[in-house]
């Protein structure tokens, strides 16, 4: 087991400048540094490190480049209204890298060292944590397969990199209801598959549906299962909620939807609210009949990028459902406040979610 | 599009020590050159080159390493008795690559550019290609979306490389029969997904499945459908065929299977050689009550890598079903010995399948 006190740091002397806080965008600027470790078969984990922002080099025939073998998850620090930054249930993604790894045959990480690193990676670029509203630091750490070989089979060397880039809102609507596609002849994932890894193949699945749902004038698409083509899943890069009757309905988890942590902690959220909440298959004839009899109150969807889109109209084969007439409804509005309240430090953390960042931490900077 | 008579050539001024023909693996050596061409969206595909195998370097945000937007393909050119240096039907793989590009929201090649690439590659280092028996030259062309940006969109930068790999048999076994395990818990792909591309996620989406079979002896999967788990679509890395009482049955192409070049070439030379050849969906249970009634005379599966290998024995739910008392049946020789000496030029070629490789094509080397 590597020792976190042992991550070597290499300062970047040449830092760059700061995008505007109000044109961040998404994914597109990256902080002064990364978090970088190799693996080897015959050693595990070894040299841990951070070091300047810098390209990846590889062999050509790198597996991650053939046969995907590769993991990523996704979280945010905020910076509060008072100075300190504050992640968001971090040990939550850290164990579903693992369960992540699990199931595309990478090895495991060890906690602790990457908790470390996403502490003293933080730490080293602290002055890119962005304050203002909607804005905080999106953080990626993700795994890839390194092995110059074209065999199937899982690779004997792997690269863990964790990249860091300050955010706006995912949606450029922001709050604003989007609008989401009922995607009728494209399937995401299927019981048995990796539908609940956090892994890119699920991504690139995913993106011809998209497009078509784009040139439509949709900004996402909504996954029903592969077997029955029936039950909802989720949308890309969201879980989804829907207030039928009272009662808020999510997708139970059953392998092939994507464990969200925005999801759990708003069921956590909602129980703690006394908001009736039930985890259960929904078919997509039980949604449209409940917009259709007018008790289908509220729907948005949850996700670490977007934290809480409500959505105000599906299309599925056809048939347009208008939902809130369109608005953000109030439930929607209440999560979003209360999580992002949270997040950002302006409201109680009840729960004990948020992780706050030293800006030295561990003697290391 | 691009002219192929402009494709720049870096000759490489290091060349490698070339690995013993009897020890050369399966990719894990390389040749001393390597094809690179790159795309932008505002200008389509520039830039075709050929230069010294190397590195690739890419921004840690490249989209590759998180959304898996990646094709490939594998193909091989032999080198016969007489020195002549021949592909086989390399047009197949470029039309395929293609519709994978268009399933994974990837821009189409220019396929007459893209067959000179190859063509012009091959040259370069035609010295790479071995002659001894089972050995060829592995042709690894793919596509990798780099564009650093962290949504989830298709990329609006890619390049496309082609790295070549001196290569035996893919088996160790070679044509000795392999045992294969029969998935009743994991699923490859479904209907509406992109089983049907030759994209990265399929293979990693296989990985665990493949090193569960690998632990209790199994050389490889052979995937079960994922909507009724009950009819057969392919093995890792091969499309199978039965032989039942006379009849040769492979499955028929559903969008979940790999459309495999080296399975419509076996249908071919099957109906050349007047043996019934069945394209249709195969329940386990109809392949595994052939195997208890005897009717089950032989197995085999077709790829590129292993062109084909017979199998001896399938495990499903605990059942054992040995076939051909675990030896290659005299079809499964027939047809290996037929469609490698077409390959290696040692048989005539009448459905012309090969194309020979110029050792100078278009004036460029």
């Amino acid at each position: 087991m590597v020792n976190p006190l042992e991550i070597k740091v290499e300062r970047n002397k040449h830092k760059k400048t700061k995008p505007p806080q109000d044109q961040l965008g998404f994914g597109v600027h990256f902080t002064d540094h990364m978090f970088v470790m190799d693996y080897a078969q015959e050693k595990g984990w070894y040299h841990p490190r951070i070091v300047p922002y810098q390209p990846i080099v590889l062999d050509p025939a790198a597996k991650v480049f053939h046969y995907g073998q590769t993991i990523f998850e996704g979280l945010k620090a905020y910076r509060t209204g008072d100075g300190r930054t504050l992640l968001f249930r971090p040990q939550k993604n850290i164990e579903r890298m693992n369960r992540s790894n699990e199931r595309l045959s990478v090895p495991q990480l060890d906690e602790a060292l990457f908790l470390s690193a996403l502490q003293q990676l933080i730490a080293a670029d602290q002055d890119w944590i962005p304050s203002g509203a909607g804005t905080s630091l999106y953080i990626r750490p993700f795994v890839i397969a390194t092995q110059p070989a074209l065999g199937v089979s899982p690779s004997e060397h792997y690269q863990f990199i964790i990249i860091m880039s300050p955010v706006g809102a995912y949606y450029p609507e922001g709050i604003n209801p989007v609008k989401i596609f009922v995607e009728a002849e494209y399937v995401r994932a299927v019981i048995g598959g990796v539908g609940e890894a956090k892994t890119a193949g699920n991504y690139a699945a995913g993106l011809k549906a998209q497009e078509a749902a784009k040139e439509l004038g949709y900004s996402q698409v909504l996954w029903l299962d592969g077997v029955h083509r029936t039950y909802i899943e989720e949308v890309g890069s969201m879980n989804v909620f829907f207030k039928i009757n009272g009662t808020v309905l999510t997708p139970a988890l059953n392998g092939s939807i994507l464990d969200g942590i925005t999801r759990s902690s708003m069921i956590q959220l909602l129980k703690h609210l006394d908001i009736p909440i039930e985890e259960r298959m929904i078919s997509i004839e039980e949604l449209y009949e409940a917009g259709r009899n007018g008790t289908l109150e509220e729907a948005f969807g949850t996700g670490t990028a977007a934290v809480i889109s409500p959505i105000g109209e599906l299309s599925w084969k056809g048939e347009k459902l208008v939902i809130q007439d369109g608005q953000t409804g109030e439930l929607s509005k209440k999560l979003y406040d209360t999580l992002t309240g949270i997040q950002k430090g302006s409201l109680a953390d009840p729960f004990g979610w948020m992780v706050e960042v030293s800006e030295t931490p561990s003697g290391v900077l």
